[in-house]
C-alpha cells in the first residue's frame, strides 16, 4: 500500500481528537520527546469533554482521607462492575481503577487543575469519590491541558478530519488520511496524508450523535431521540479502525439519560430538577393514563427503557415542599419553560391533557405508599424525608430520554493497543477514551468517563 | 483482486452451512434453476439444527384454529419485541412474523415435514403457537430438507471450511476461499477457491461455542460456562464478512438457556422436562431458601438472569399429574439421572438439602395461586390446565444456564442482503439464520429461531 502514497507530512505520533483522552495522550507522548501532532475536526478543542461537568472519580485519595471517606480500588471496581451488569472487561476495568488515583493526582501535579475542596457521591457509587474542578466544568481541565500542549510545542491542527488508516502490506499502521480545511457541514476538505513513525492514537470520542450508526445497534435510537452530546460525536474514526480489522466491543450498549427534557437541546437544565428532586420525592406518570409505571428511583437504564416503552414523553411531578427541601435552585429551568409550575393538580392535568381524576387517584395512591413507607406498585424505596405530595405550587417537566454515552467501542488491551478479532494487537494503533469499549459494560457510572480518558490517554501516550 | 486467483470451480450460488437456513436457501435457489453448492465444514449436515427440538413458531395457522387459539402476526411481533427489550430491528422482525405462517406451511407442503397434532406455548409467547415435528427433533425437518436437496441434485461438500470472501476491485463478492478435506481438530485442509456468479449465502450459524469471540462481547462467558451448541459453532464465517466491511449488530446479546442441567453436557435431555412440563405446571425454587424467585414462564433472559443472580443451580419441580398430562416421554432424562423422581416432597427436599417446611410452604402457596388463577408473587400466567402440585411421584432437575444462542450477527435488510456501516448492500453477499443479528434483539423466544432460519433462508435463496 505504501507505494504511490503522497505523504504531506511526517510525525512520530498522530493523535486523533482533542478531548481529555487525546490531549492527555499527546502530553505524555510529547513529554517523552516524541514528535506529536493532534488533529481536531472542529474549529476548537475539547469535543464533549468541554461540556462535561469535569467530575473525575478515583479511590483512596488524600481528599477522601481528609473528609474521612474510606474507599479502595476494589470498592470502585465492584461498583463499576455492578452497574455494568458484569459485562465490563475485567482487565480494562482493573487498569482504570488501579490507575485512577495517579491519573487524578497527575491532573493536579502536572497540570495544576484546581479542584473544589469537596468529594461527591453520584448514583451507583458506594462512597463519595468524585472530585469536581473549579467552575464545575470540564473546561477547567481542558484549559490546563491546552496550556501544557502549548508549553510542549505540540501543534493542534483544527478543522482536520480523520478519514482512514493507512497500513503497509504487513498490516502495520504507517499513517492516516485526513481532510484539511475541513468543512463540517459539507463534509469536504483538502486530502492529505500524514506519515506516522510510531503510530496513531484514536481518541475521537463516542457515537452518541451518530444516528445512523447508533440505530444499527439500537433501532430505538433514531432521529427522534436527542442526545446530550455535541452533534459531531460521530463514528467515522471508529469505523476507520473496524475497516482495518479492529474488533468492536459491545456497540449496542448505549446509555440514555432519563432525566432529560425534549423541550430543550443538549443536556440542558431540566436534569437538575429530575435527578435531584422529582425522582426522589415525586412521581412520573403516563399522560395517556395518568398512572405511574416505573420505580422513579430505578437506575438510568431502567427509567429510560420504561419511558421509551411508553413511547412518548411522560410527566414528572413534584410539589413545592420537595423543591424547597432539596435546596436546589431550579429557577433557570423554570425561566426556560422546561420545568413548569401549576397552582393546582387540576391545572397541571389540564395543561398536559391528563385525565384529572386518574391523575389525582395516582397521586393519592402514591401518597398512601409514602405514608406507609412501601410502594406496592413499583417497589420504589421511599426515602426518609419523603412525605405526601400535596403542597402547591406543583412543578412538572416532560421526560424523554437522550443518548448520553456509548459504552461500546474498540477492543484494546491494558496497554491501550487496539486488538483484532483474535486478540492480536494491530501494530501502531492505540485508542483511549469513549472510542474504546468494554470498560463500563452495560452502564457507565457518573464521573468514571474522565477517569477512563486520562488513565488510558496516559497509557497510550507512554506506550506508543 | 481477481487477477491471479486460481478458481477451482464455479457455481451460481455458494451456500455456507448446512443447517436449516443454509439448506432452505439452497432449496429455494435450486428450485429457481440456479447452480448451487452447499459447503459444510463438518462430516455431516445439520449443524446445531439437528440437535434442536425442531419447534417452529408461526401465528394464525390452521392448527391454531383447530385448537381454538386466537393469534395474529401483530401478537407474535409484540411478544418478540417485548422479549427483545425493544432492540429488535423492526423491519427484520416484521419480515419474520409476516412470513412465519408461509414458512411453516412450506415445510409441510414442499417438504412433507410431519408435525405432531398439538400446539404448544413456550415462555414469553402470549399464546400457543409452536409446532413440533414428529420425534421432537430438528432431525425430522433436516431429513426432509436433505431429501429435497438430493432431488434437486444440489451437492453438499462436506469437510469443507469457509475461510474468506473474495471481492473484486469494486467490492463485489465474486467467490470464496475454502479448505477442502478439512481437518476440524487440526484446522487444516487443502485450499481451493470457488467462483460465484451470483453470490454467497452465509448460513453458518452462531458463535455460542466460540469462547474467544463470545467473551470479547460478554467477558462472563468464558470457558467455565457450558454451551448447548455443538463445539463447532464458531465465528470464522461471521468474521470473514466483517473483514470485508459488513456491519455487526448487537454482538454482545448472547442468550443463555435457563432450562439446562449442569448434570449433562450440551443441550441434553433435561430441557424437555423443564421447558415443556415444569415451567408451565411446576415451580423453580432456590435450594437455600426453598422459595420461588421468578415467574417460571418468564422469557429465557429473565429466567437465566434470575438463576445466575442466585449464583448456584436451582431446583425445578413438577408432579406426576403434570408429567402425565403433558404426554411427553421423559424417561431418557430420568435414566440419565438428570431428572430425578421422588416418592414424596419430603424425600425431594432431603435429597437437594432444602428445608422441608419452607419447600412445602412454597408449594402450598403456589397451589393456592393455581386454584385462584392468579400468581400474586411473580405474576406467572396460570394456564387453564394447571392444577395444584400434589400427586407423587415428584420430578425434579437442577437448573443452571448454558450459552444457547447468539442474537447478534451480521446486519441484513429485508431481502437478506448483508449491509455495510452505511446500510449499503454488499453486492453478492446474503445471510440467513443465526449468523444474522437484529431479529431477536436482547432475547430470542423459544421456537422463533427455526422460523427465522426458514423465512430468511427462503428469502436469500429466492433473491440471490
Amino acid at each position: 500500500m505504501e507505494k504511490g502514497i503522497q505523504w504531506n507530512e511526517q510525525v512520530d505520533v498522530l493523535v486523533v481528537g482533542s478531548g481529555f483522552a487525546g490531549l492527555t495522550a499527546a502530553i505524555e507522548a510529547g513529554e517523552s520527546g516524541k514528535n506529536v501532532v493532534v488533529i481536531e475536526k472542529m474549529k476548537s478543542a475539547g469535543g464533549n469533554s468541554i461540556i462535561s461537568d469535569g467530575g473525575i472519580a478515583a479511590p483512596d485519595t488524600k481528599l477522601q482521607k481528609k473528609w474521612g471517606i474510606e474507599d479502595s480500588e476494589q470498592m470502585m471496581y465492584d461498583d463499576m462492575l455492578k452497574a455494568g451488569l458484569g459485562l465490563n472487561h475485567p482487565k480494562l476495568l482493573h487498569t482504570v481503577v488501579s490507575n485512577a488515583r495517579s491519573a487524578f493526582e497527575w491532573t493536579i501535579d502536572a497540570l495544576n487543575v484546581p479542584y473544589l475542596d469537596r468529594v461527591d457521591i453520584f448514583g451507583g457509587h458506594g462512597v463519595a469519590r468524585c472530585y469536581t474542578p473549579e467552575g464545575v466544568t470540564g473546561g477547567t481541565i481542558l484549559k490546563k491541558m491546552l496550556q501544557k500542549i502549548n508549553e510542549l510545542g505540540i501543534p493542534i491542527l483544527y478543522s482536520t478530519s480523520f478519514r482512514s488508516i493507512i497500513t503497509d502490506e504487513q498490516g502495520h499502521v504507517i499513517g492516516g488520511a485526513v481532510l484539511k480545511e475541513y468543512d463540517y457541514r459539507a463534509d469536504t476538505g483538502i486530502p492529505a496524508n500524514i506519515r506516522t513513525q510510531r503510530g496513531i492514537i484514536l481518541a475521537s470520542g463516542g457515537y452518541g450523535a451518530d444516528v445512523d450508526f447508533r440505530s444499527i445497534q439500537d433501532p430505538r435510537l433514531d432521529e427522534k431521540i436527542q442526545t446530550t452530546n455535541k452533534p459531531f460525536a460521530t463514528a467515522e474514526v471508529l469505523k476507520s479502525a473496524l475497516n482495518i480489522g479492529a474488533t468492536s466491543v459491545q456497540l449496542s450498549e448505549i446509555q440514555l439519560g432519563a432525566w432529560s427534557s425534549p423541550d430543550e437541546r443538549g443536556f440542558g437544565d431540566g436534569p437538575l430538577f429530575a435527578d435531584y428532586i422529582l425522582f426522589q420525592y415525586g412521581v412520573i406518570v403516563d399522560p395517556h393514563t395518568g398512572k405511574r409505571f416505573v420505580n422513579e428511583l430505578g437506575d438510568r437504564k431502567q427509567l429510560a427503557d420504561a419511558i421509551l416503552h411508553i413511547g412518548y414523553p411522560c410527566i414528572g411531578i413534584a410539589d413545592d415542599k420537595a423543591v424547597k427541601y432539596s435546596g436546589w435552585d431550579i429557577s433557570k429551568a423554570i425561566r426556560k419553560g422546561v420545568v413548569k409550575t401549576f397552582d393546582s393538580m387540576d391545572d397541571l392535568a389540564t395543561f398536559y391533557d391528563i385525565n384529572t381524576e386518574a391523575l389525582q387517584a395516582s397521586i393519592n395512591r402514591y401518597n398512601g405508599f409514602v405514608q406507609r413507607g412501601i410502594d406496592d406498585d413499583f417497589q420504589k424505596p421511599i426515602v426518609d424525608e419523603a412525605y405526601p405530595m400535596e403542597k402547591a405550587p406543583f412543578y412538572a417537566m416532560r421526560l424523554w430520554p437522550k443518548v448520553h454515552f456509548t459504552m461500546g467501542g474498540l477492543s484494546i488491551n491494558e496497554r491501550a493497543q487496539v486488538l483484532d478479532f483474535n486478540d492480536n494487537t494491530i501494530d501502531g494503533l492505540y485508542a483511549a477514551g469513549e472510542v474504546v469499549g468494554g470498560v463500563h459494560g452495560a452502564s457507565r457510572l457518573g464521573s468514571c468517563a474522565i477517569t477512563e480518558c486520562i488513565v488510558f490517554g496516559r497509557i497510550a501516550g507512554q506506550n506508543i
